[in-house]
């Protein structure tokens, strides 16, 4: 397996302990996170070779986000100081009835405010063979934009792999750019399409609903429009409540139609970060294992992350096949 | 909607974290109590304008009791101070098969050494509206009662609303005063009655059943023994474990009988002041919709502090609508 | 109830807080257990009178160790001092999908390194009338085989009741011994037989299958090589996942088959130790109730373990009796 | 005395415990401090009237930051919500040799977004009899810069009194305007000068030199060529290292020259907003005491400061009238 | 060494982190403690064998306070149970300028309202050699001013030996016994007396001064007066700040007048308890060693207690007499 | 500068927080550790490229041991997994009077039982060009001794400087070898002594006393036996107590003596590994600077460590040369 390049933003998370709101103490935990970075991290503890680009505060923030990614093996020299403030999250982690919450502060940090120039690109891929993105980047800025454009195009020509998952994210797009045009460009040179029908619509403009049947013909359509796209994979969610949740996805690789089982996670601890847990088991997955079976891995990755704080998935690859193997009774490893 | 206003103790709660013992741990988080100031704080939360009367010690204790108080908006102008010291509660809390468990050390509290000439009742209900009190006051101490007893009197006279939640504990009342007796005194002047068949039964001297064919005429009797009651709700709790309860409310309004839909709470992080909660949420409900809505008004807002550890009741209007709309499936809110 | 002796490893238990794992913070807490002292623990929490038998390390580990026995009542007179470090164990407690985890650090442990002499076996079992072991202690070591032989004898001389727990983990046993040969040996002057048909294939080299009839015949298989032994009791534990566990029980007495109901435990806290509380509580039962009475309290002695952090039951008698008249709603104790 | 008015930036700190660094722990706590909001809180600890007018984001951390201020009896009704994120800074506490250090994120936060239109002075500065600014605020945007001013300018028509504490930061100050410039327009205004030689040098343009002489006579220029100031405070700082600090005040009050005796803080807990509470000392000993009595009422204050964790000054009346009655010996009070 | 007796009120002592205010965080620590106990703990803590008399409250909080008792050694037989709750204390650690602060909640405690039926002294006092008391017991109520004498007559009548610290604290004694009176009758079989000119005064109703020969002569005309006093010992502390006391010791033993050199504590940790710790070192060393070397036995071992959290000395024998020995350089012991 | 290779045990410190004793609170705080380390990891904060090589246990303490190696960028590749356990130590850091106490769990650890053929030299020193090396490596046990040598021998063929600081530790050694033999021996191709009089009288078997005089002569007959050691360098510590120390350093280069000023240590946060500090500055300072400025250099780094808690060295170089530029006052830095 080749070097797996990610590229996004660097958030520093800050949330209370356990169930908490802020209002209820003043001692919080921060960790690292940022959709393309917790792929990373996740495909470097699957034992992946991982590099992560991106820019950071040249301040003690941005010094000891850059020695929580070091930390799992993930290549930080791509990563570069920026005078702007790290961007910041706040969350409070719900329970049963009550949503999580999340503020941003992150609308003029040091990826935001990073531009192609700052990126050399040729650099940064050196070795790789595989890039993902997400909708989160483009929707930052127009700068945030044209540096991912830049990279995919490159990343192409190169002949890496490129993974998409176009989250779409109304609160975010705030600088002016189209989100359908601007994920158009994108995906032109994507190879695997991580998302489900809203995902689709998005993407197409179309309004085909939530049924297998109408995931496949979205898929059909997707593919036939991006001819690059080989792979539509999608995660399903059903929540309970914040507390509950189940997991399953299915897939259309333009010939065939799977779905897995429904994963059951009757204590969700932290659901921050489990689609990112899900496109990192399926990037290691596709190098590994066929189709059906990536996807499984990857919903088993997913459903494991539900179990661990933070936004990063610490399964390894030995946990995730435990659960594939069919012991998902969490018996005590001594 | 015009001033609410509650009077009771404000005590403080001192208990381990999650759901450990005290002898597991010498480190102890403490939050400020008590059943009307819960409401109180509730209602204020709620963006209701809300004054708390009551008395605090006169140390740093009374004084941090005071800006707990304040930071949630509430007026604290009639909280004196005393020379006795505040009162304490120790909580476990418990877990599946484990029930909470409560110490007290307020019986010679700031509060319980309370005297009707130490509340100048006519200032302290300036402007209110409505005023709620529970039937754990009067059995603190004569003087409690006493000083309820003026004070609801002269509500009565000013026109104020009076609700009344007279929960009945056994373990209190230990002056001499019989709690039948007081009830009924207490009783006499207030509109809405916040109970079920135990506690009419209580009042009453009767032996109703749980039905609600029995929950109405136990309603019937009681508004035609107190004919200033004009409405009855009762919120019915359904325990699996320490950890899992349901929750639903019926009420009689004299002219109709009603009851929601169980809301599941299949992972309680902290039931007390859940029954605070349900009161706060109906007397914001009451002065905002119909006897109906606020009733499920109430009872979400009650489900939802579940989710809240302390006693306070964070739920805002918004994320009670929220679930009054059928969202119970926690989506995070970014 | 006379003196109850138990012997064996004491282990401090090092663990992250909460589900966290090692990597996600570098505050974590620590307890001190070991199989054998968490059943006597047990026991003295419901009152008994017990000692417990070891070596733990001239230092301030020791010490605490110690101390953390003593604060529980037990005996601490027959616990010498070695120049070894006390064994730890460092847990990650899982969730749902996600495995407990345990790495030991006791291999050369102040207990490993016991040896027969060291222990004054006729001053330690003075006044005792019962005495518990289990498999775990064997399989460290041949001096700690050794040391348990010559106490097991002796308190067989002396007319001690013995219970065994002849739980068997093959990750230990590696100083040459053979498991089966060992437990022979020790199970000859053994009363109380706590395992299930897993525990006597192993003794006896059988392959009886899980049904209950099968474990009845096992049992009298096990029971007519054994003379000495007069019942089984057999906790069955039913994993949905590591955060969801049912507990029930059955029993062969040599004339009678019982089983008990399941007991839902529907938010695991830590299910460290409740096999050792399911131990004590049959050690207290026997002394109290009839057979079938003694294994109801055993198993909802272990349902309430699992709602305590660490390895010790701190479920009282009191506790333990409300769940068996079937209050396990969890209500609030004021 | 009358109603005290501080304007300025409300800000999160997030700081690690005690004297670890970011990078040593992922458990951090926050406080709300910013330069005026201390003054304010401290002379509203003092049992002054005080309100803050600032901008907050319209988010949890908003709310909390507003529930904190009114926790003081702070009178947060000019405080509005803003849609950018609310400031933030992230302190290392130092010692000894390690000086502390402080990261920001600011600069497009809520505050600094600010415009004259979006404050309603009138109403702002109803019952006001004091206003105190400091050079942070305009330091910090054009919007801010206009904002004060026009809000001086208001409060000089209404005969407020105007204490100025001229910090200057030159790391602040990024967006065109020139310092001297602006606080000159700014000290036109002002009744009270807080600071020193170095202030007033970068006031005048001026070189003057560290001695009471030289201070005088920069006092007298700077009194020259702004009429309206009528005293001139300057604390005095002496650093043996981070955490052994002594403090002494000097003044020039048009007619005389006075200074204090050091005050000796040999193990300084928290220095952040110390000369906070030395303006908030001075404000509030201003009204009540001779310039020199609230010199030294001050120096005591800023003294005491320095005990506390947080921007804030907890320190009552009592507290620092004891250190000026000569009690410095930190007798434990009962 | 025979067995040493103490009796007096066990106090929960809750306190914030470090130098925190109550108003800082809602995360708090508790001990127990209580002067008379205090010193028990620390002379089982140098090996002695240890009995503390007191009430404890029936609940969890009672539980506790046995378990933290018992971890030390200390023969917990004669503690009793109690329908009240148990005493409380509040502190705040001070710092430098600041004081440490103390709020009480104890008036109603389980201790206070004790009587002497309550306690078997006779089977209390078993094997016991020496029995301490101090001022604060008869403070309380008349049921411990009572319960306390029929101890000491009952002790003097068995020959123990008494040792008295008459401590005076205006703010106790509420319940009109004169305070003179009082240990006039109590001092009247009591040896040793630890105390100073301001102790003696307050029993002698005198008005000696502080110097040397004051002391002696108070000394003294104090044996004269109660001839069952052999010896004095008067701890002097003298504190620049909080954070900064010295501590030495005179003493008369009715031939010889004798003190110690300055201890310099320049970091002090919890000042709590200081005074318990050397009077549980001079009953300790009495036993040991001459009256001049008890009493730096005892000096040291306040030294110590300084540097503890908490109100208990947690120093052992070796490390007292390390610094008698001259190692005062804290020297790392590995 | 070339590569830096530090060769030695990583050990896991486990710690209860501030002054705290573990009897005191069952949460405590861990970090890793080992003398060699601390020096590679400080190097890698002064920006040197440093490999570490040694032996982790195969467990999840193993694996965040080298997470918390990897965090500071150093080269993790030449550390291997063992069977046993990782070595831990407990701290209990002292204050004032009390000394810090360390127990140790290491004696059969993953690193102890290192042998030779384990570690690939040839591999593991490519690319380097310093090795550093000390006295506990080769106490404790023969294969460690054996491995260090082989590592020795070849870094002296590949030509790079070797430093030795031989502390010498008597409670280790246990396994049979002469200190003195062995450290003769490893000494033989070292270039850098970093240790003083104590030191070389333990390697030549010499009485030298402290003065400085001394110090030259017994370097000068230390260089005489080993002629491949250039340089002498002391660190030498004056404790007034475990709270406050002084730092200064002297040399002997072979041609001349110089010392430094002492650096004054007002409130010692953490003492362990300073020592590792001075070491790492020595080694950093001299591939910089002259000897002298080395040494400055190097005790300044030394200094600053007794500032952060834990084993590790967190200064940059920028601001260990405020330090030397005479900025000690701790002033902010913003």
């Amino acid at each position: 397996m080749g070097k797996i390049i990610t590229f996004g933003e660097v958030l520093m998370r800050i949330s209370p302990r356990g169930n908490k709101k802020f209002i209820q103490s003043n001692i919080v935990e921060f960790y690292f996170g940022g959709t393309e970075l917790n792929v990373g991290i996740s495909i470097a503890n699957f034992g992946g070779n991982v590099k992560h680009i991106s820019a950071v505060s040249q301040d003690s923030i941005g010094e000891i986000a850059l020695a929580y990614i070091r930390q799992f093996g993930v290549d930080t020299s791509s990563i570069f100081f920026s005078k702007r403030p790290l961007g910041v999250y706040f969350l409070e982690v719900g329970a049963v009835l009550r949503p999580s919450m999340i503020s941003y502060n992150r609308s003029h940090s040091a990826f935001s405010e990073i531009t192609p120039e700052k990126v050399d690109w040729e650099n940064a891929l050196e070795q790789g063979t595989w890039l993902h993105w997400t909708g989160i980047t483009p929707a930052l800025s127009k700068g945030a934009f044209d540096t991912l454009n830049a990279g995919l195009k490159l990343a192409k020509e190169k002949g890496l792999v490129i993974s998409a998952d176009p989250t779409y994210r109304s609160g975010l797009w705030t600088y002016g750019q189209d989100p359908q045009e601007a994920l158009t460009i994108l995906l032109k040179n994507s190879t695997v399409f991580i998302g489900g029908v809203n995902e689709i619509n998005e993407v197409l403009g179309t309004a085909y609903g939530f049924s297998n049947k109408e995931f496949v013909e979205a898929s059909k359509q997707l593919i036939a429009t991006f001819p690059s796209i080989e792979k539509v994979f999608d995660k399903i969610r059903t929540s309970l409540n914040s507390s509950w949740h189940k997991i399953r996805a299915r897939m259309w690789n333009g010939t065939e139609f799977r779905e897995t089982e429904d994963l059951d996670i009757t204590h969700v601890v932290d659901r921050i970060g489990t689609g990112d847990a899900f496109s990192a088991g399926l990037i290691y997955g596709l190098q590994q294992y066929d189709d059906y079976k990536a996807m499984e891995f990857a919903s088993a990755a997913c459903a494991l992350k539900h179990t661990y704080e933070g936004d990063v998935n610490f399964a390894t690859v030995n946990e995730v096949i435990n659960i594939l193997s069919g012991d998902t009774s969490g018996r005590l490893k001594r």
